[in-house]
C-alpha cells in the first residue's frame, strides 16, 4: 500500500518532495508519529523521525527509516542539499527559512498529497464504511438508550463517547456537539454545562475513528413539542440536505452542489441562515479536499468522500443540522449512513 | 484577564502582530476556535472569525470582533495594509505569501506569546493544581479498581478516560500510553492489542484537562515479580528523576536540568538509554516552552510549569518512565504531583 501511494505522488513531482504533514506521512506509510518527514526522491524514500519513534518507522516496509534529532527540520537542514519541494501549505515560515540558510533549493508546492488523498482506495473506503456502521449503532442507542432532559449538554457528550467505546471504535474522530436549544445557534458550540430542556432542539454532531478514519455524523432531535418554526426549520433543513444529496455525483462542481441545498434554504423564510459550507471531505482528516461550498474550488470525481450537512442557525434561539457522509462513485454517490433522518423525539 | 494579557504582549511588539496560533489566541482573548486570527495593534486588538464562531467572538472583552470569510487569511489580506508581524514558527508558508502579494509588508516574529505563555499567572497554576489533583485520584483509583493482567493495554486507557471523567476532568490532555512490557520501550507507544501478562513493567503516561490547561503524569507498574535488570531500571529512573527536581530552580537552565538527571542514568548500566528530554512546558498545549533537554536553549524563571520524566527504554523488552509536574517559583519548585512513586503493583 505504502510504496503504491508513494509512487503515485512521484508521478505528481517535479523534484523531490519533503512531506512534513504528518496526515500526509501516514497516509504515504501507514506511520503515524507527531514528529516526522518523508523525502520522496525518483529513486527511494526517506522517513525521517525521531527516538521516541524510530523502532516503529524501521518496521515501515518500501522506505528507510533515519533517526534524527528532536528539532527535525534544523537536522535535515545540515543533511539535504539540491533542490527540495516543501508543502507550502503546511510548513511554517520559519523552518522554510531553516532550510534556505542552509543553500537547500526550496520550492513551494502545495496540496499534492492532499490531491491524492482526496480519491479513496478499496481500504480507505472500508474503514469509512465501518466507522459508519459503528456511528449508525451509536445513534440508535443514543436515542433508546440515552435521557436527555434535565442533563447537562456534556453529560449527553459523555453517553456518546461511552456508546462509541462499547460499540468497537478506537475513538471520537473529534470532540461532540451536543447543542440544546440557544447553543445549537452556533454550528460549532461545544457540549457544555447548559441543561437540555424538554421542548427544544438538541443538535448532536459527533463521529469516530476507525483505523484513522473519521464518520462524521449530524442528526437534530426534538425533546418533545415544538413551535412551528421550529419544525419548519427542520422540514427545510431535511428538504436541503435531500436537495444536496441529490445534486452530488461526479464531474459536479463544489460550488453547485453547495448551491443546490442552499437554494432550498434561501427560498424559505430561512433565507441567509445556512452560514457555512454544504460539506468537506472526509479522511484520515476530519476535514480535508474536495470542499463543498460558496468558497470551493473543487469538482467532485469518483472516490471523493465527503459530508453533505446543511443548517438552518437562529441566533440565540435554536439550530438544525441534518449531516450524512456521502461517496462519490462512477454513477452517483453511495450513502453508507443508515440512521433515520425524519424528526425524533429524545427523552 | 485577557486585555492585561494583550498589553503585556504589546511591550513586546514593534509592530502590529498578526496572531494566527489558535492555542495564542485562546490564551490571549480566552476565545476558543479553530479560525480565529488576533491583530494586535497600539490602540485596538481585532479578533477574527468566521460565522460559525462569530457569536461568541462578539462575547470577548476588550476587542474588536469582525466576521471573515472561511478562507480567514486571504480574507485578511484584501483587508490588511502596512508593516505587520506575523507567527513565523506557525504560519504555513503559503499564507505569508498570500498576505505579501497582497502588498502587505509582513514581518517574520517567533515565540512572542509563548514567551507570555511560558510564565503562568495565578489562575494558570490554580487551573494545573485542579488538573494535578483530579489526576492523583485517577491514578489512586486505577491502582486500586482497575485489573490490569489478561486486558488489552487498550481496555486499561479506557478504564483511565472513564475514571478521568468520574472525576470530572473536562477530558483527556492527549491519547494515554498503556505501554505493558516490549510496548514501554518505545517511549510514544499508544495503548494497543497487546494482552498485559503477569511479571512485566506498566508504563502509564495519561493527564486531563481542566478548563483548557493540561496535566501529564507518567508511572510505571508491575504486574508481578520481575527480573533484577527490571529492579535496578526503576530505582535508576526514580533516583534520575529525584536528581531533575532537585535541580530545577529558577535560573538554572534546560540544559543543566536535562543533565542532572541524566548523569544519573549515564553512570548506571542503562548508559544512552534515555532517548529523550527531561521535560517540558505544560499549560494550554501539553507540550511547550520551557524545555529541559540536551537542545534546549531556556533559562528556568518563576512561573514556568515543566514535567520532570526521565525514562529508561530496553528496545524490544520494556521501558521505565515516571513523571511529575511541578511548578518553578522564587525559591524552589512546588511540585502539585501526590500520587506515590515506589514500585507499584498491580494485578
Amino acid at each position: 500500500m505504502s510504496v503504491d501511494r508513494i509512487a503515485r505522488l512521484r508521478e505528481l513531482l517535479e523534484e523531490p518532495l519533503l512531506v512534513t504533514s504528518s496526515v500526509n506521512v501516514r497516509y504515504l506509510t501507514a506511520f503515524d508519529s507527531s514528529n516526522a518527514a518523508l523525502l520522496v526522491e525518483p529513486e527511494r524514500a526517506c522517513l525521517y523521525t525521531d527516538f521516541r519513534y524510530i523502532d516503529r518507522a524501521r518496521e515501515v516496509e518500501g522506505v528507510q527509516a533515519v533517526e534524527t534529532r528532536r528539532g527535525l527540520i534544523s537536522w535535515l537542514s545540515q543533511k539535504l542539499s539540491g533542490r527540495i519541494g516543501f508543502e507550502a501549505h503546511v510548513l511554517p515560515y520559519a523552518f522554510v527559512e531553516v532550510l534556505r540558510e542552509a543553500d537547500i533549493e526550496v520550492v513551494p508546492r502545495s496540496g499534492l498529497v492532499e490531491q491524492l488523498r482526496a480519491v479513496k482506495d478499496a481500504s480507505e473506503l472500508d474503514a469509512l464504511r465501518r466507522a459508519c456502521a459503528i456511528t449508525d449503532r451509536v445513534f440508535e442507542r443514543l436515542v433508546t438508550e440515552v435521557p436527555f432532559v434535565g442533563r447537562r449538554e456534556r453529560d449527553v457528550a459523555w453517553e456518546i463517547t461511552r456508546l462509541f467505546h462499547e460499540e468497537g471504535a478506537d475513538g471520537l474522530a473529534f470532540e461532540s456537539i451536543v447543542g440544546s436549544g440557544p447553543t445549537g445557534s452556533g454550528p460549532h458550540a461545544h457540549a457544555g454545562d447548559r441543561v437540555i430542556q424538554a421542548g427544544e432542539l438538541v443538535v448532536i454532531d459527533t463521529g469516530c475513528l476507525v483505523d484513522g478514519y473519521s464518520s462524521d455524523y449530524t442528526r437534530t432531535f426534538s425533546t418533545g413539542p415544538l413551535d412551528g418554526e421550529q419544525l419548519e426549520a427542520y422540514d427545510v433543513v431535511l428538504a436541503a440536505q435531500q436537495a444536496g444529496l441529490d445534486a452530488i455525483r461526479a464531474g459536479v462542481t463544489g460550488l453547485d452542489a453547495d448551491a443546490a441545498a442552499r437554494r432550498v434554504i434561501d427560498d424559505s423564510p430561512f433565507e441567509g441562515r445556512f452560514g457555512h459550507g454544504l460539506g468537506h471531505g472526509l479522511g484520515l482528516d476530519v476535514h480535508e479536499a474536495p470542499r463543498l461550498s460558496t468558497e470551493s474550488v473543487d469538482t467532485l470525481e469518483p472516490g471523493n468522500v465527503v459530508t453533505v450537512e446543511p443548517g438552518i442557525y437562529v441566533s440565540g434561539r435554536f439550530g438544525v443540522r441534518i449531516e450524512d457522509d456521502v461517496f462519490v462513485t462512477e454513477d452517483g454517490i453511495e450513502n453508507p449512513v443508515r440512521f433515520r433522518k425524519d424528526l425524533v423525539e429524545v427523552r
